[in-house]
């Protein structure tokens, strides 16, 4: 690249637009940015790596844009909270265009205009492989009478819960396996809900009002991330296949895997939210559509996994439960 | 490495130790961190990246650890406020062994508690590459009667002001070139200097507190970071090639170039600090070491770039002037 780094910098700084953000008072140009806070900061960081969480050659700039910036969102989402500023790091080889980096930071605009984020700040610094990392801060919004935040903690799970997810599950897997089959017919929209995924950045917030205190993403596979408040809660969840709120698209692409994909595909960025069945039915009363009861959180001596299990009760199981991000469990993106 | 990665994070968690601030009240564990602030937030970020900003080779990874974290202390010292919690995302290569990763972490940690600095959260991801991202938030210190932060700007240089930088400068450049060499004699500290420096976040503060409100750190070279403010300021600037604060390590090591060292060197991480002479008076007076005065900024019609001069006034140019961080102008560490 012909580049060098303060005019990139300049053609970056053009594509994400003056920031209109009024509590940004500093921002990109200096040492670091500063922002005014209500009194709490959420922080989060996520990586999309080529080669690794996608392949450059098949996917188009502003899509990798967005789906890195709308993973960080989704963390904040899963915590109760709101985005608001992040830092985008670039790592950048040799042989990228000025062009592909303008098309990256419009992909990030544009999810940041969708969600209430500005870009304050990052880095652009040479590597032998094309890298995005995005540091997201954000803030609770909803308060207890002592002005503590509430949230959506994956160790705050009870046995007796119920487990409830947001939208529909495998979409996003479906739309990966088509992708990487060359088949980007988008059928019926599974091809742009792995590449620009929505998250549930309302749902959330509507949770924690509603009384649920305990949540996470579906960003790695459900039973994986579900296992990950089994862990934190100590306590076992089960999930009831059939309950399970599997994405129309993907289940008339691929009828015969459908529940896998659901249950362990991954980066559908719903989100799963845990409590008394009242406080789940409050939250689907404030949304514009229901959550889907999937299960429970179980006590007692019957294990502290999460179990799959068919109508008559019998345990499903699958070879990968989701992705391990140093052991690449699943297919390369 | 045959390490997953939920085992790793645990490693690495033990590493690190319990977070001891009571600020902090969600960290590594859950989908985002969450921490209270005194109701603004200073955030940036920095990375290193074996084989561009260092060698894995030649250098322990605790060292590697500090080094990171304190780049981004000191992007914080030049705003004029204090660290508080970081992000740490690791791009881990297969053949890098568990022992490296928990020495790179202590490093984190010493830095950390150095500074005051919790590292709440993070990522790990597999990578081609070898690399740390480090994004780091903290606060202002200092506020004016309306409750505003008072901050070190890029942008906040008057003609007139003196220019002064705090500390030696050279040091790290020195240390580096020891380094290449495989002169790790480590000779008065040099390579010390170079692997491990020392973000000067009190004399950020100071500085503030006198009334100082124009800062930058001497990262990528004196005479590049200095025309950041230029450019920000929209003035020039004289600087005097013999009132530089050369290290005297660096100066006995590298007899004919230690004024290019001072000047381009770079990596010293102390602030230059820009304003009326009698601020700049105060802060050295706040100081253990007094501050260096260096220069001055012009207004007027004599450009608005660095100048550097001799004793008579004649202008001394170097063929670099710093670090760019695609072009690789530096040699690579």
């Amino acid at each position: 690249m012909g580049t060098g780094e303060f005019q990139l910098i300049e053609r970056v700084r053009r594509v994400l637009g003056a920031a209109v953000d009024a509590r940004l008072i500093a921002g990109i140009g200096d040492d670091a940015a500063v922002w005014r806070t209500g009194g709490w900061t959420i922080a989060t960081t996520d990586t999309m790596v080529d080669g690794v969480h996608f392949r450059r050659q098949g996917v188009q700039a502003d899509a990798i844009g967005w789906k890195a910036l709308a993973a960080n969102v989704s963390d904040i989402a899963a915590m109760g909270g709101a985005p608001s500023f992040a830092l985008v790091t670039l790592f950048l080889p040799q042989d990228v265009e000025p062009e592909w980096v303008e098309a990256l930071y419009a992909g990030f605009r544009a999810c940041g205009e969708a969600y209430g984020v500005t870009v304050a700040g990052g880095d652009v610094v040479a590597a032998p492989v094309l890298a995005v990392t995005v540091a997201l801060c954000g803030e609770p919004v909803v308060f207890d009478a002592s002005g503590a935040p509430l949230l959506l903690r994956r160790d705050a799970a009870r046995a007796g819960d119920a487990i409830a997810v947001t939208g529909t599950l495998g979409g996003s897997a479906a739309g990966l396996r088509l992708l990487l089959r060359g088949d980007d017919g988008a059928r019926a929209g599974l091809a742009e809900r792995h590449r620009r995924p929505r998250p549930r950045v309302d749902a959330g917030e509507a949770a924690v009002r509603a009384g649920v205190r305990c949540g996470i993403d579906v960003s790695d596979g459900l039973l994986q991330d579900l296992g990950h408040i089994c862990a934190a809660s100590g306590l076992g969840a089960t999930v009831r296949a059939g309950a399970l709120p599997v994405d129309a698209a993907a289940a008339a692409a691929f009828p015969d895997e459908a529940i896998e994909l659901a249950a362990t595909g991954g980066e559908d960025y719903e989100l799963v939210l845990i409590g008394p069945q009242a406080a789940l039915d409050a939250t689907s009363q404030a949304l514009a559509a229901p959550l889907c009861v999937i299960g429970e959180m179980r006590g007692g001596d019957a294990g502290r996994d999460v179990q799959l299990v068919d109508d008559d009760g019998r345990e499903l199981s699958f070879e990968r439960r989701g992705w391990d991000h140093l052991a690449r469990a699943k297919e390369t993106r």
